[in-house]
């Protein structure tokens, strides 16, 4: 039976995806996101409570598409403000005993030296439990706050793949194993012998090497990848160990993650090895009917504008152009009809006017959301690995720490019951100790035989050596 | 009587600034340096200890000049391999009372928006206790990795000025105070009319803002400095609250220390909101003469190659063109000539020859040595404090941590007996809980009235409001 892999979305920000839920006096995000404490006690409340990972999203810039400017964002803290999440890593990881933890960090904001000194820092500091969701950028605020170029589209994923080579070259090319040989007869500390430059000349950039550290757990962090687009899906089919997806229902997915696994295996790739984890929001209770009613008591919190300003974000599209009763399907843009398109297929027959779609982006914005009781969740998730074949979840709570609280007491043991969630006890554990042993089992600290990154960086994944 | 603080000195690195110290049995940072929890026990070390702040330098290459390449630098571990130190500083907060955490970083490497976001953030998880190193990058090997492009002398100060500007505006100027009202019955999370856009349009730099983070408690990170060069001492005097230098001696440090209380007086600011701290490295013991066997044994581990390494990288001078015997001072060189001064100036007829700089590199480099018990360390110091104006000392280990817990055990309740370490027990305070009120007392964790920052950011420091 396949098992479920469950990470949490998170944002180090005053608020994610569900605006107005400060209303809600069992929020805690709102007020707390600026706290150490607050995040470590978040920490060990999922490494205790089964999941696998906490996932970070991060931005840098405001949103400000809807109503041609930055207002909304700013009012419904649309994502903002927001603080830099990976300084956190180290300490929640002190605080844990299995939890991975991902941050996004752009290609396009950052030298991939610095970005591979990064993440292998945070690899050595977290024990080997960090992963990497690799984003090209899509905010056009952050490029006017002078973070990186917008580049046209493929020329980003051109630029993104000369990216991965010379970070791939920094950890997996550049320092042999047993390199740090601290050897007092021979005067040597570090043996150059066994430190490589990369000497890396290419069409973006020239880095000459060696890598600033050395070898961390894992070498390459866990890569992960969120592109939705045609050649987003390639390059993650290429990179990404797991891939965060969402789609609005199960049968909208299915072909869909056919589409990504097929990629992979073009790619060269066993398409099992990549881990596709589905968007998710729950609202779970004892009984169906508590859940329907706490369902109905969050949407009463929600400022539903939050939702078209993060929407305007993601799509450049200015929800405020369309009036309440306009019939989305009927509207003359290509972007507005994709939207009507993922509304219709969540909500057959039901979602088609901008009030609608109001209605629908109040709790988790554009995330597909299960209401019920555990048994009902569990149902319906398994229903997501077993048709549209995920190999788990990326939960997006709708307030916190409550959203995971509930998660954790009622839906995990239910998952556990049904043998969706390995290891036998509250903390999940695969044999292994870093986060790629999570994903694919003990003994696979490092990036799997059939990764390109091993080719890319001219390393045999046996020996481990240059070719 | 003047009061010292006390600044610890390090490098999330292998080796710092006395190599071959891997032999020593005691020597833990060469194996711990990449695990949080020997950070975290330093830091408590630390903080229990007396020190106002621990800092972390921090480079992005290998040092490469002597011999003409990386490969004694890599071999002594000259500051390399090295993690990224920022990361740490949350977890070891968490672990602390009052320590601040500074670390350097560079205005080369990083678009000031970024700087800005890691420093609120890091000043959000540190309760207010972080500061920023302001260096402006000197390493020709992280520059062929593609880090930043090495300007001109001048015109990279002319960019740091600006670059200042960018940060100022977005820590001082961006967010009201008061700005996240959580107010649900105005539907209003944060408030817009409080939050600014910076629209900051410069030569080098153009940035939109607003800042992505809300205020922190000290607002702008404590900002410190160590540039020695004319142009580096006016960016000192100017932004610097702190600065960290080092001269061989009390004698050649007085007027230098002099004409930086003058700079700083020529940019409108008193001269006593600089702080001074001067390097200094100690060997004590409870005996001067066990004092004096223990730094014949610690010359005993030394690799005295790795310090050659590190004074080329400093000064892009290769000590391997020159021959054991060769006087130093009668070289056809003004770089060695100015090496030569400082040997001079630090052992009077002593140091001459090549193989005399040898064996002053021995231990800590370049940092001058006081070796003795604790009388006759803590009277050395009140000398550096009293005759050379210093306001505290920036105390480079030989090794970690018992260079500290040294210096702890035996040096601080000797400065503590002499009234020259502010706070009745063994963790320091002024009274205040941010960094910079360690350094200016309670009540001053914002920049001070007379900071240009308050100027260049164009807000009023009484009011707090944009003139």
């Amino acid at each position: 039976m396949k098992k479920i892999h469950l990470n949490a979305f998170n944002q180090c920000s005053a608020a994610l995806q569900s605006f107005g839920q400060y209303r809600n006096p069992r929020e805690r995000t709102s007020t707390g996101y600026t706290q150490t404490h607050h995040w470590v006690d978040l920490a060990q409340l999922l490494d205790r409570g089964g999941f696998d990972s906490l996932f970070f999203a991060d931005v840098h810039g405001a949103y400000d598409v809807y109503r041609g400017g930055a207002e909304a964002g700013i009012r419904h803290a649309v994502q903002f403000p927001g603080n830099d999440p990976t300084v956190l890593f180290p300490a929640m990881a002190a605080a844990t005993r299995h939890l991975g933890f991902i941050s996004t960090y752009s290609t396009a904001y950052y030298p991939p030296f610095h970005t591979a000194k990064l993440f292998s820092s945070l690899d050595h500091f977290t024990g080997g439990r960090v992963g990497w969701n690799i984003v090209t950028s899509y905010l056009g605020s952050a490029t006017r706050n002078g973070m990186g170029g917008l580049l046209a589209h493929d020329q980003r994923y051109e630029r993104a793949e000369e990216y991965m080579e010379v970070v791939y070259k920094l950890w997996e090319a550049s320092w042999e194993d047993g390199a740090m040989v601290r050897d007092g007869a021979r005067d040597m500390h570090v043996d150059p012998a066994k430190v490589h430059p990369i000497d890396h000349r290419g069409t973006y950039f020239d880095v000459a090497g060696p890598h600033m550290c050395e070898p961390s757990p894992q070498r390459t962090p866990t890569l992960l990848q969120a592109g939705q687009s045609g050649r987003g899906i390639r390059f993650g089919a290429r990179h990404g160990e797991a891939i965060f997806v969402t789609y609005p229902t199960v049968e909208a997915a299915r072909p869909r993650i056919a589409r990504i696994r097929e990629a992979a295996r073009e790619e060269g790739r066993d398409p099992a090895h990549i881990k596709l984890l589905a968007g998710l929001a729950v609202v779970v209770a004892e009984t169906a009917e508590e859940a329907r009613l706490k369902e109905r008591r969050l949407r009463s919190y929600a400022s539903p504008e939050g939702g078209f300003a993060l929407f305007g974000g993601w799509t450049g599209i200015d929800l405020a152009k369309f009036k309440d009763d306009d019939v989305l399907d009927g509207l003359d843009s290509e972007g507005i009809k994709a939207a009507a398109r993922w509304f219709t297929a969540a909500h057959p027959g039901r979602i088609a006017t901008l009030a609608d779609a109001r209605e629908e982006m109040k709790l988790a914005s554009l995330i597909p959301l299960i209401t019920g009781d555990a048994v009902q969740v569990a149902q319906e998730i398994e229903r997501w690995a077993d048709e549209a074949d995920i190999d788990g979840i990326n939960l997006v709570p709708i307030y916190q720490p409550g959203s995971f609280t509930d998660f954790i007491d009622l839906v995990v043991p239910e998952l556990r019951r049904r043998g969706r969630i390995r290891g036998s006890d509250a903390s999940i554990s695969s044999g292994g100790e870093t986060l790629r042993e999570h994903l694919f089992g003990a003994g696979h600290a490092h990036l799997l035989p059939d990764h390109p990154g091993w080719r890319i960086a001219g390393v045999d994944p046996r020996t481990r050596r240059p070719h």
